[in-house]
């Protein structure tokens, strides 16, 4: 209850940067356009941790806020440019910038975004570090999505895809591919706040491992719900029905299932369109293992790792935040 | 002739430079996506204003090269994205990014592009204003290809596009979307190269006007080619097939043909599929006007101007070579 009015708190700081920024330089016209993913909502989780890592490390708010805006932005690009891949139409409940303006509003209001991210970037005061960070961010997320598309077992159907495609998953290269895709932003948000605190090596690198491991949690926990999760506004099963493999749950349960029954379930999950038999077939398949259990486990362990992390920062009230935080972000699964 | 030369020089100091940069973190998989923009070649105009109006402000051409590059990238990253835009298939005779690759992974390259953009503004020697400048020159390129889109004429079907259509273009118009669109990104180039310089800013505001003024009538001979153009490996009438009203030659036309005309020719260019003879229409409807010769001394008064504004520059070979680029662009038209 705690962390949600942190986070609310957190929003209402950021909020305002965001929209400001946005605005920057965009027609009157084009305006609605850009705002409009910021305005569908959202946690804001990366903004707060930034803001909070800050704080542990002794820095004043104020000097996270653009750092916190601009890793919040950052995402809400990732989001704008990920439904276009993808052709998603809906999110948080709402249409998609490219379903309410279609796609070229869409793609150039995604790519106005990552102007002002630049802009953020030139006025913050650790300018050259946080730019050089924000960049590397976004470059390992873009690797991360990229991998990520090659996981998928239908739905795409050009040639380099096809040639292309993943056929198995190992956790190691799951492990991969989530460092690339969700954790590194996470990270990069913490780090941001450290900058911005001008903290120590020590509490940088702290405040890096926590962020990685709640990164790690934070993506292994979406995976579950993914699959499992039902009170989540989710359908359950959505990664099958996207014939997506890089999921933990389905990762690890193909590396404790027999051949056949691996093969079986690759073989639905590259079905162009499922039926709810083959849908439940396959999650029986995924209930046969031990999974869900490995990955709950996997996951408290992560979030026990990131809690752990934080041991070395002086005692404040933003680490108390950030370990509830942490605990937030399990208690998801529950 | 010896232009061509002076561009090739060019050429050969900056590919290296963008090759090398876009390796920068890429996975081995994604280097030949990365690259395959870049390496279907282009004449590098760009880059060579950067590196001559450097050296016309008697900086060291070794300063210049990594801002040219980075403006040479900032075009190329453009090329890439407005060919998802467009569904574009074929570029210089090859086919595009992501007719070669899908769009996916287009759209990621692009992103990729944009970061790698980023590096090369913090490598540069005058790092925050070459930062300052090219995020602005990417913002309003940007609007310009928003505002261009909303003056194709068909197409485009979504809701949005229908609904916030230009359905009549005037000379001002056509102006103010160029200047966005094209002439930014040149203007850009030449101060990237007057800031490497650290020129005066007399000298500056000199490199400014000539950048914008050739920047205009690169864009306004380029419209021309697209109508009137042969030997340029276009298709005769081009922009009338595609639909794009945002046209020097179509934008004066309108303004001297009679209302009855005017509305027949607008006709033409929403017709979904245009059959030859319709294409044959439309061309004597531009050829019923003045507008040919309107245009081509519109575009040669631009190039006279553009070699004006340098005036104020100290004599030296890389002056000579800029006046010679702007006779070089004006005799695409002949």
């Amino acid at each position: 209850m705690k962390t949600i009015k942190t986070l609310q708190r957190m929003a209402r700081l950021i909020d305002p940067v965001m929209i400001q920024y946005l605005k920057n330089g965009a027609d009157r016209n084009f305006v609605p356009i850009v705002n409009y993913q910021v305005k569908t909502g959202g946690k804001r989780v990366r903004a707060a941790l930034t803001i909070l890592c800050c704080q542990a490390c002794k820095g004043r708010i104020k000097d996270a806020l653009i750092p916190a805006a601009m890793i919040e932005l950052i995402h809400n690009y990732s989001l704008i440019m990920d439904d276009i891949i993808d052709h998603g139409d809906l999110r948080r409940g709402l249409p998609t910038v490219r379903a309410k303006y279609g796609d070229p509003q869409a793609l150039l209001a995604g790519m106005f975004h990552r102007e002002i991210i630049g802009e953020m970037a030139l006025d913050s005061l650790q300018s050259k570090e946080i730019h050089a960070l924000m960049v590397n961010a976004i470059k390992v997320t873009i690797e991360g999505e990229r991998l990520d598309i090659l996981c998928e077992q239908a739905g795409r159907y050009d040639q380099y895809m096809l040639k292309n495609r993943y056929e198995n998953m190992t956790p190691k290269l799951y492990f991969k591919i989530i460092k690339k895709k969700t954790t590194e932003l996470i990270k990069a948000a913490c780090l941001a706040g450290a900058i911005s605190a001008r903290a120590t090596k020590i509490h940088r690198n702290a405040i890096a491992k926590y962020g990685e491991k709640i990164g790690l949690a934070f993506q292994v926990i979406d995976d579950f719900l993914d699959i499992f999760g039902e009170k989540t506004g989710k359908q359950k099963g959505k990664d099958i029905i996207e014939h997506k493999m890089n999921n933990a749950v389905i990762v690890y349960a193909l590396s404790d299932m027999s051949q056949k029954q691996r093969k079986r379930f690759i073989k639905i999950l590259q079905t162009k369109r499922l039926t709810k038999d083959k849908i439940r077939e396959a999650m029986d398949l995924l209930e046969s293992t031990n999974t869900k259990v490995k990955v709950l486990q996997l996951a408290n362990d992560l979030v026990v790792d990131a809690k752990k992390s934080l041991k070395v920062l002086p005692e404040s009230s933003a680490k108390n935040d950030l370990q509830e935080l942490a605990d937030f972000v399990a208690a998801r699964l529950y």
